[in-house]
């Protein structure tokens, strides 16, 4: 076995990572470094572009080494990073420490977590018998259609099949260690049109406004109570997140009005019965849906996977990890469809802000836990 | 007494307004041929110009003859057109007549009654004591700021205070007589204005989504019932005309949400109680307002002036025009301050629109009815 720290393996190898810009979606030298990392591991390592587009052309990275006949463990992220915007204290794309903190585009998501990965599996006893793989996205911040999906494709045909997954998207909060995700809620957007007939105000005879009709749809949905929550989902919620006419002229009434809700709904529904609920109430005013499912709802119960990583997260850092299933969606809603998945990775509060910074110790801390993480689960 | 016929008079006459091409706002050629118009028949013209931007300059016209001491009647209305939009049949601004009919912009609203006035006054015994004026704008389809408002001040400076007035507006619906105006709604634009706290959708309990507050405000505004309309009026109608949120992230919950409506209201109300009434509704959802006033309501109830106006109606047409108060504003909601207003004149069927034509019948008797109420109402 390998005898390198995991604690300065991770500082160091998440630097080389963050000094790699990878901006959405990511592409080539980011996925270089990591493939330099992997393969003196004994990795081997599948990177591919697919789809076109608008939603395509994305970078991926599969990765796998299998020791023996015995469980497949997977780690997965993303190498891409949201745009870093202006007014950062120092260079986004050059790793800086300053106190206790690196510094840098991605250092929490979750360039600090592929270092992480990559730390634990060099301390990871090569006589284990077992598979572990990684499964890396350049789209994961995007749309995503050509990401985790396509690697999933390209799992099949190779006949890759994990029995488990972590996906390493920071989800602790106030220390690290404090949060785990055992599920996402599903997130659908959808548009609610009207129609009427334009025509001058004086006359509203001859017009048909669509914006009362509209405003009770609007009514009706508000007063929907999806579900009251779930032992680990908290209530699914809708919200009207945008309202459109476009009608410049003070005496015309206008032809047609738009809404736009978002729903976060958990496992108590799917996308289409929330799509068939809603275009029912649209339907008793004249209005008509369009939708889009950005993400179902999956939840992994609490279960064998979840406590090892509990295990684990106490072990090293003391703290019992919440098992939680709020916030957006994430890659993990895909991979849920292979085996279990659940998410745990570094502190959340500066993702995609300005000064992104990671904690010195909290990277070797994660290194450890997902060192002991994937030893167990292929010791199983 | 001038012996040229009112009919051949009224169609060269309103031929050579409408091959004067003036746009709102309009200026020069047209009044200098309507200056042309006046000089002969012994009116002292003031053509003057006021305002500055944005609302002018505005240029303008007032004439007048006194003939002796007697009542002062007053004809009203402008010179300004409506672009003419693209897919004419032929020149809007180049007047033909095919059929029946005189094609231009202009031929209706209104040129052609400004054709039909100075045929009246050819037509007009000038024995009769008393005066007449002309109240005529270059700016009536415009802001309407610096047009029949400075006339006004020009007339009290000269103090020149008629006793009735007749605007010349295209009033006639199906059959020229059919309909005269005895007053107008009043009309008011609001902006409501909901400020929330933005944030995302899979946190709603970190924001403070203002759009179900304007939902709440505008299902309050459509349940109010202003009035059951009047004697002369139809009731008060609050149209909810648009709708902005403008926010372009599906996650994102927005921080503001505007509607807007129109209000067309009768003499129950004033423009302030209204926007006291909506402030109301809105401050309790949070909500402010903001306020546009277009016109005050006003109402000449039918007495004198409409009686020989329907009078002069009924003997050239046969017809009996229905009083009416319906439609958008004129500046008849400003002369109303100074007398008893009417307002009489073309068919509006193509008012506005594409081969904007009157009747070369139609122009004549417009004239002979004009004629009729001028000499009646000199006479006293
Ligand atoms: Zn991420
Ligand atoms: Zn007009």
């Amino acid at each position: 076995m390998s005898m390198t720290s995991p604690n300065a393996d991770a500082v160091a190898l998440t630097r080389r990572l963050i000094a790699c810009p990878s901006i959405t979606p990511a592409t080539g030298e980011v996925f270089a470094a990591l493939e330099e990392m992997l393969a003196p591991l004994g990795f081997t390592v599948d990177r591919f572009v697919a789809g076109e587009a608008p939603d395509g052309p994305v970078e991926n990275l599969l990765a796998w080494r299998t020791t023996g006949p015995g469980p497949h463990f997977a780690f997965a992220g993303h190498l891409d990073v949201v745009p870093p915007g202006q007014g950062w204290t120092s260079d986004p794309f050059v790793p800086e420490v300053r106190g206790d903190l690196l510094y840098g585009r991605g250092a929490v998501d979750m360039k600090g977590a592929i270092g992480a990965f990559v730390a634990a599996l060099h301390a990871l006893p090569d006589e284990l018998p077992g598979t572990v793989s990684l499964i890396i996205t350049g789209d994961e911040e995007g749309p995503a259609v050509h990401g985790t999906l396509a690697l999933m494709e390209r799992m099949a045909a190779r006949e890759l099949r994990p029995d488990m997954c972590l996906v390493g998207e920071p989800t602790s909060t106030a220390r690290l260690g404090d949060v785990m995700k055992i599920g996402r809620r599903g997130s659908v957007n959808m548009w609610i049109r009207v129609a009427g007939a334009q025509g001058h105000v004086a006359y509203p005879h001859l017009a048909d406004n669509p914006i009362p009709r509209l405003i009770r749809i609007l009514t009706a949905i508000e007063a929907e109570v999806l579900d009251e929550g779930t032992d680990w989902f908290q209530p699914s919620n809708i919200e009207i997140t945008d309202l459109e006419v476009g009608n410049p002229a003070h005496n015309v009434i206008p032809g047609a009005a738009t809404a736009r809700i978002s729903i976060r709904f958990n496992d108590r529904h799917s996308g289409a019965s929330l799509i068939e609920r809603i275009t029912a109430i649209a339907a008793a005013e004249g209005g008509t849906v369009e939708a889009k499912i950005s993400g179902e709802p999956f939840l992994t119960q609490p279960g064998a996977l979840s406590g090892l990583v509990s295990e684990a997260i106490r072990e090293v850092t003391g703290l019992e990890a919440a098992l939680s299933t709020s916030g957006g969606t994430s890659d993990a809603r895909f991979l849920s469809r292979l085996c279990p998945v659940v998410e745990f990775g570094l502190n959340n509060g500066t993702m995609h802000k300005l000064d992104e910074a990671v904690g010195i110790a909290d990277l070797g801390d994660l290194a450890r836990i997902y060192a002991l993480i994937v030893r167990r689960a292929l010791a199983g």
